[in-house]
């Protein structure tokens, strides 16, 4: 073969999407697959930077400054380490993508998430993934989550649950309009589960 | 008046635009009218650390992340201060705006050049200059003007001199478009000329 796949996590902070990329890596390794696990923002150097300004900036971002930033990051990252790693026939497992702009910045804030996803789009000059696993859970479990594991917050974390609440109904929403690409998976199941779920679906992509 | 005047410089690096700038500022300062000096990209605390990723990064930049940051730059830059201003009825002398943009990252690079201004027009939501001077200056002119000041070059200062023909024939041709809004100055013609020229336009404007 000579294009790899691509799978993304989405869903706000909190749902498991780190644990569920984890196990299904190592699955996937042990079946000999080459996995390169990513994330946006900051999965490249110049990701790193950009997150550092948009997570840890004192002071407000202008909107439309924080969607273009994240849509750099995207844009290098895609460019520098996902396509590479396709074009080779890896399997590419990345923690949050477009859905994730298109929520955040459009649905939640006060851009016009049309606009958003059209900047992700001619950053990442079209690549859409093979499957989208989304980790829906409410917003108050998430939190609950969140304040077991941490103690402080960054700059999104710290946003009203209503937000959150905004930012849910907002991936229902493009899970709704391309059911092919999403696999909708409930974050309250037991961990084991859900990564049962994954794999099955994963089974007849890789 | 409800509303002040936004005058950018453009030209490629060397022609003069910060000397031009400050003789500019200084006598419509003498006048009584509120002046902001700004430039892109770094006119902002967020534009500063974006600054900081495009000139010095080591390493390759994706060009569509290298777009995107400078659009980001702008965005920040043109919600926080430049149109503040604007309301606030003072003049913007800004080294740098859209232009630029369009002549280095589209004529100059890999890139669509109007997808690069569609960036940048939703990045300032399509604030537009009342003035545009256009320094003009032949590639080998101000890298010798360059090689006098300065010691050291910024990665963009380092490209090859044919890339400035691009972007100076791109420039020239931005201002053809748009005669209204350009003012093309022969950038070798004495400093106190090209300031001459610039206020007896400008006067028309304050």
């Amino acid at each position: 073969m000579t294009r790899g796949v691509f799978i993304t996590l989405e869903g706000g902070d909190g749902t498991g999407k780190t644990t569920q990329s984890e196990l299904l890596a190592a699955w996937l390794g042990e079946q000999g697959r080459q996995v390169v696990r990513t994330r946006e923002p900051g999965g490249t150097d110049v990701g790193v930077e950009v997150r550092e300004i948009v997570l840890h900036h004192r002071g407000d971002i202008a909107p439309r400054a924080e969607a273009l930033l994240y849509a750099a990051d995207r844009a290098h990252h895609v460019a520098t380490l996902v396509r590479p790693a396709l074009e080779r026939g890896d399997v590419v497992i990345q923690d949050r993508y477009i859905d994730s702009s298109v929520a955040y910045q459009g649905a939640g804030r006060v851009l016009d998430p049309e606009a958003v996803r059209g900047l992700s789009e001619w950053a990442t000059d079209g690549l859409q993934p093979d499957l989208t696993v989304l980790l829906d859970l409410d917003a108050a479990s998430a939190r609950a989550r969140l304040d077991r594991a941490r103690t402080r917050y960054d700059r999104l974390e710290a946003e009203a649950s209503e937000f959150h609440d905004r930012v849910r109904a907002a991936f229902l929403a493009l899970a709704d309009r391309e059911p092919d690409r999403f696999l909708v998976l409930d974050a309250s199941a037991p961990v084991d589960e859900i990564q049962a779920l994954i794999r099955a679906r994963v089974s007849s992509l890789v």
